[in-house]
């Protein structure tokens, strides 16, 4: 079992270098401070909507260097996601991953026009992906749609209009904007790779059950880590919520049913994927593994 | 003559208005300031990147409804822009299209949001372009490369650089930051009706050349703009460059060289589309009305 898992650590920091490459070429010819941020912003992270996408596929038979470009797009939008959110005008973070956000860096204007670029590179990439023409054509409507106003910006917004509302948000309300904010992508990263095999609707709907428990138990686990959490294991600030007065799943549930709810949202998510039989392991184990994290 | 010229206008005014339905529709349901934002900022502008889709698309027999998305796209793309522009950390402006700019109107962060999400909103409308998805797919990698570092954001990149170098910029500096910044976009919007047919590399390139040169012609009337320009007339500060010390097209080249190096550009563009015979008419009647603005 022991062994299992260190297989699927490798299996999984395999995915995680193999998404950036793309991006690195992309980017290869491309100089100046805003293309240096760009490079510099997809570094260091745990990849983990990478390794969703390129696990999904493999459930289909399509191999990493196929889903290698649909790996690194949504990594782009999630590195342009995060440094638009470390603006002074939006949270306002000095540290992310570990080092310096891209703002603190650089300046203001190189950060907004680094996420800009690569939220553009996304659309990029996603052109590369090794699948019918249909199915990227869907992946490009399907990412949009998660990272827009219905989706990810949405969450944000609802989240920054949350910092100056009269009141706290409710667990109905932190569990709509965190779908939006943060499920959106990873849903979109796990059914990527059975869109480009173009699969039964029956599929399609197991990887998106599992990809909204997985959304919903990685934002609980985020929550448990701002109060338990170490900033030099994070690579970020810890207990910015709690000081800001911030409605968490941990302030509304309390940590131990909060942690209840993210093991039990996990059970969910894997079992979506009983469908998939031995073959999904990798998923379970990545589940598993995003709320056990330190960082 | 003149009648020919009224016929064009109201067909150019019957492509911007039809341009922003595919935006309103795709936002009806959206609430809040971020999407009230979006709709604020892609109301009030001329619309001329989606003229040049539809009038482009009309050469080669698709008609407006076929086209609205890719025009659709392009204004949203050019509002993403110009809300990200004026943010304090970039052009600082307070007024654009006559009324205050986003970040005036809201705030900073909702600025961000709103023009994150208007990209991604972008991508999304190209996906209803009724053309093959091959097209389609062309349709996406063009609008991402011409909207990304390598692009629009590397022109503003640019000119931002510009601003604390040591020495002003030279004509050839100004030329490429501006193929980079204004010229990409253009040059896209007068390629995607060919795109979207498929048509032959010598249509596509006939085109091109139009954009290019009509691109290049904008930027000069909008520097003539800058010095002789109205602030009612142009709904934006006039005189910022001089103030600035910033190299323009004007102060390069002066003003009477400056004008007619736009009147030589236009015409090479016209020139450019002689191969379409009279059907290229409106594109043309678009360069001479670019050079002879007033706003």
């Amino acid at each position: 079992m022991s062994d299992g898992l260190a297989d699927h650590r490798a299996a999984l920091a395999l995915d995680a270098e193999l998404a950036l490459a793309p991006i690195e070429t992309a980017l290869a010819a491309q100089e100046g401070p805003v293309a240096d941020a760009m490079r510099y912003a997809v570094q260091g992270g745990k990849a983990i909507r990478a390794v969703l996408v390129m696990e999904g596929a493999l459930l289909f038979g399509i191999d990493r260097a196929m889903s290698a470009p649909a790996a690194a797009a949504i990594e782009a939008i999630h590195a342009y996601s995060l440094i638009h959110d470390d603006l002074p005008c939006m949270d306002d973070d000095d540290m992310r991953r570990g080092k310096p956000t891209v703002h603190r860096k650089w300046d203001e204007a190189t950060a907004v026009l680094a996420g800009d670029a690569l939220q553009a590179l996304a659309f990029e990439l996603i052109c590369d992906a090794v699948c019918p023409d249909t199915a990227r054509l869907a992946l490009v409507r399907g990412l949009s749609r998660a990272a827009g106003v219905g989706g990810m910006v949405g969450g944000q917004a609802q989240d920054i209009a949350a910092e100056s509302a009269a009141a706290p948000l409710t667990l109905d309300e932190i569990t709509g904007l965190q779908a939006g904010k943060t499920g959106a992508l990873i849903c979109w990263a796990a059914t990527a790779g059975a869109v480009m095999a173009q699969a039964p609707a029956s599929r399609v709907r197991a990887l998106q059950t599992y990809g909204e428990c997985l959304g919903l138990a990685f934002q609980i686990a985020d929550d448990i880590l701002d109060v338990e959490g170490d900033a030099v294991m994070t690579g970020k600030a810890v207990g910015k919520d709690a000081a800001a007065g911030k409605a968490t799943f941990v302030s509304l549930l309390g940590l131990d049913a909060a942690r209840h709810r993210a093991t039990s949202l996990v059970d969910t998510a894997c079992d979506a994927l009983s469908v998939f039989g031995e073959e999904a392991q990798s998923l379970q184990a990545l589940a598993r593994f995003v709320i056990s994290r330190q960082n």
